[in-house]
């Protein structure tokens, strides 16, 4: 208010020296209440449920809050940019800004791929407090900077489901030859049990699964996999998602384009990527319950636990994978020390809260 | 931009036909660049470990976001009105906001009691999701309207702790004649087993276990049990928090002075309570770690879980209280529907997620 009264203030005692008109289209010009435009690209279909709808309220929330003052395009994968070009794009400043996954950039940096999800790691609670109480989000940063970015939390679609089989898994032994869509850390863990992980779009694993050329794969949860109608094509749905206990997703911004924004929309975009952070998880945690009641109701699918050796097996080769993973890399190696420690405290301390409470309340 | 070029024109526009002076006073009280003052008022102590520094930040966020157009003052309980004067002095607009938890209020309105935190009951993450997305917001907002409430969650500090005795716990027996600082729906839940329940403010705990005026006390959870020294005056400290597995904070706001605010500003207000709400969890989260920790190697604190049966005994206690308490208030039966509905769901399904995957890696 201030401010504003100081600025028409000037405008007239100027104009009463020189005319209205034009100094007050000067003074006009000179007005802190610039409009940015920026562009943010996804590695999501358009309005992807969860994951893509996470970004269209991000920007919602930002233009609101903003006044208008900063909009932002969302883009889905392939508009602007492909998918797994996000990172690129943000950090060229093709975009300002990304919504993605860690773990997608791992061919960049290594230890991009504790920011996601980690087989046998952190799940969506335990994540948030890792990352903004317990040291990861200044290490994320580290990871980070050598491309110009900036990385927030994006929403978390909490612990997942361990995936579609068209093969019953009642020991290790039927691991052996199992081709499964399984990426990342989960598929090299896989591979270790004897089974040849395949890398696939999710447009093609529906298909996939249907003509035999996959014995399985693993997608997100029941509000995801129930779009896909992979219930379709497959016996048995099993679980946990020991290979993804809580995929945190990721905001990006670059830097360049961020330092130019005034603070209070500097503000405004790191609040609302805390909210998002917050609403992502909730949708999935009502969507989720929806969706499975549906798919064991409506549609008859067998839903069974993995066995308790396959589980331990894949948890001791988790370990050994991710360990071989970050010694090969120093930061890497910095991050998942940070990560084990923070892991190994919040496990004794679930085993007292919310452990302890589930098994006592279910 | 455009908002302020146009001001600006007409009122040189006006200044050229009768003085510009007088008139840019005018425009510039008419300008919607207003500055809000408002008063926040809590029921904890002035920062009090993460109940009482959440509140804080929020203002801090809020006058970041809207570059000092909305400025906060937070008010530490008995600095404008008492701890549990909250609920009024923001109904009756002597503050335009507070913080605190809506079952201090269940003498207003039975159906509050839902709205922090239930005994075996939803946990943080499940209590998300029913807020935002499963229907709970909407009641909530309903049993407020009367009072000319807005409310909002408020951060949570995930499932608390059983609480600390001076009396060993080995079977339901050990509960009748306890004399126990447990307040609301857990404290009738204890009567039902043959204890006393006692309310105290926080402040009388300490010396009431010292003296052996009490046996027993609940708090909150390691982070703030530990600030209290509990541990100096209990000799066992039990978990898990069967009467409060995890309770969200509220911020109530006074619809008349929200009213009053810019769309902007509200989009900040609201934005900004979402990511207290996720920042409060992921404190505790970690704080809660760090303090169980030291309480056990420091301290040398004796950790122990209640007995099944004692569990076993205390949950169907605690489903016949909830359930009395809901058919003596015909709103509080609806929310009770609600909760109850999605409790449910969301138990058969974290049974698959959260509850199986901790269980497999822990």
């Amino acid at each position: 208010m201030k401010r504003l009264t100081t600025l028409l203030l000037s405008v007239v005692a100027i104009a009463g020296l020189s005319g209205c008109q034009k100094d007050a289209e000067q003074a006009a010009v000179a007005a802190p209440q610039q409009t940015f435009k920026w562009k943010l690209v996804t590695s999501w279909p358009k309005n992807f449920p969860g994951l893509g709808t996470a970004p269209e309220r991000f920007a919602t929330m930002v233009n609101d809050m903003s006044a208008g003052r900063l909009q932002i395009k969302v883009y889905g994968a392939g508009e602007l940019v492909p998918a797994l070009q996000v990172f690129d794009a943000v950090s060229q400043g093709t975009a300002e800004m990304g919504h993605s996954g860690a773990y997608y950039w791992k061919g960049k940096a290594a230890a991009a791929q504790f920011f996601t999800s980690v087989p046998f790691g952190l799940t969506a609670q335990e994540m948030n407090g890792w990352i903004q109480y317990g040291g990861g989000q200044q290490l994320w940063e580290e990871v980070y900077a050598p491309f110009n970015l900036l990385p927030l939390p994006g929403g978390n679609t909490g612990v997942q489901m361990g995936g579609w089989f068209n093969k019953e898994i009642n020991s290790v032994s039927d691991l052996e030859g199992l081709k499964m869509r399984i990426p990342g850390l989960g598929g090299e863990v896989l591979a270790r049990a004897g089974g040849t992980p395949v890398t696939l779009p999710g447009g093609e694993i529906f298909t996939s699964l249907q003509t035999g050329a996959i014995d399985a794969t693993e997608w997100v949860g029941p509000y995801n996999d129930l779009a896909f109608g992979l219930y379709k094509v497959a016996k048995h749905y099993y679980y946990p998602g020991w290979h993804e206990p809580g995929s945190m997703m990721e905001f990006v911004i670059n830097k360049t384009a961020f330092e130019k924004l005034p603070k209070d929309l500097q503000a405004i975009v790191r609040v609302a990527t805390k909210a998002i952070n917050e609403d992502m998880l909730a949708e999935y945690t009502t969507r989720n319950q929806a969706a499975l009641t549906e798919l064991k109701e409506k549609h008859g699918v067998d839903v069974r636990a993995f066995p308790d050796d396959v589980l331990s097996k894949l948890q001791v080769l988790s370990e050994q994978v991710v360990a071989e993973v970050s010694a090969a890399d120093p930061l890497a190696q910095k991050v998942y020390n940070s990560y084990k420690n923070y892991r190994d405290q919040v496990k004794a301390y679930h085993a007292v809260s919310e452990q302890a409470y589930i098994n006592a309340r279910d």
